[in-house]
């Protein structure tokens, strides 16, 4: 098991009464290695705690509405007063503190996706209206997520929840990037994980949809073997 | 003389110990119809009132200094409490407040100009960065005035300066888009101002420079009006 450690800033001022914070809050709260951090909450910032906090994370999460196609002040402003020009970019010959990690977004806006878009309601993608946060990232020198985006949660149904849940407990904890093989691979951890906590006279139909899902797991390995193969030896025609 | 009101929304939380927001200061100061509107001085907005001084504006300019790549937090809780979808994006049949408004951005960085593009220090444009305020002026139905960037005030020598005061001028109050005409046009607005402050015994050489200034103007209205019937010459041919 790769060990994870994700740090989720979420900046939100009503955060008590976001239907959609407390909804990924209850998400994200059974997970291990994951801290759930409420910029909101703080009134003054004590740095070098929160620095240690972004230090000893493998993963950041920068979690909060669009207010007005942009991040909330409360994310601004806990940026303002923790992070400096050397703890991001680096003084000198010194090494970048956040240099390699992954930074991530999850974002919730109250219009739907196809407004994100030109020709759209809004007419800009999220990736272009959070350019600062990406701007942000490459001068830490950090990787980035692909922004994880929800829309207009309050017309999710109950089927709809459930993916979301699942989906955003793999932004928050499965290995990047998000290819089938590491999707896989989560999915057997948590699998093991629940398995294990069957009482003993339901062990063995456990074991056996996790064998299963191993076994999956073997057949998509050799399959991309044999695709490999193929593809070497039609390169070898070229 | 048009006549256009100019509002400036200064965001910076240390005003007075800014350099670059005391010069912008004294060079907006002698200037009729513009009105400098501290953000962070008010503690808690007066809707009512902030929303009348925009609807009185024809020209909106948001001035603040980058912070991490993005606006300072006071302009964005400002904007959380000020604006409502209504107001801006307008509520069924109902008019835009904003539509056909001017907005600007003066924007202050302590990088130089080449930081701002691909494969420079930044690596984002200015324009990219600042994507969540030209979506918020589409939304509005305003027009964009493209940004002015003040880049590494700190360096500015005196003939800098004076380049960048009568600029800055210009930005806040002179008519769109910055074509030659409009800018001419704008100085003799301006010089005839000055001159009329004259003491009676400079009068007459102020009016022979005034007058100088206006006959390039018709020399220039003169040349524009002979290349468009040459252009229409050649179009005929074409």
């Amino acid at each position: 098991m790769i060990d994870i450690k994700t740090l989720i800033l979420v900046a939100h001022p009503e955060l008590a009464s976001s239907q959609t914070q407390q909804f990924l809050k209850a998400s994200a709260a059974g997970l291990p290695d994951v801290t759930w951090h409420h910029l909101d909450a703080i009134t003054t910032p004590d740095v070098a705690a929160e620095r240690e906090l972004l230090v000893e994370a493998d993963r950041i999460i920068f979690q909060f509405p669009l207010y007005w196609y942009n991040v909330p002040a409360s994310l601004n402003a806990w940026m303002a007063a923790v992070l400096t020009s050397p703890f991001i970019a680096g003084a000198g010959q010194s090494e970048q503190p956040l240099a390699g990690k992954t930074v991530g977004v999850v974002v919730n806006t109250g219009m739907p996706a196809k407004a994100f878009q030109a020709g759209g309601e809004v007419g800009f993608t999220l990736d272009a209206l959070l350019t600062p946060l990406r701007a942000l990232a490459q001068m830490a020198g950090m990787k980035w997520q692909p922004i994880f985006a929800i829309n207009q949660f309050a017309n999710f149904r109950d089927a709809e929840q459930q993916k979301l849940l699942v989906a955003y407990q793999r932004y928050l904890t499965q290995p990047t990037p998000d290819t089938l093989s590491s999707r896989l691979a989560w999915f057997e951890q948590r699998l093991q994980a629940l398995v294990a906590k069957l009482p003993a006279n339901q062990q063995q139909q456990g074991q056996l949809i996790l064998s299963t899902l191993q076994q999956d797991q073997a057949d998509y390995a050799d399959l991309k073997a044999t695709v490999a193969m193929l593809k070497e030896g039609s390169d070898d025609l070229g």
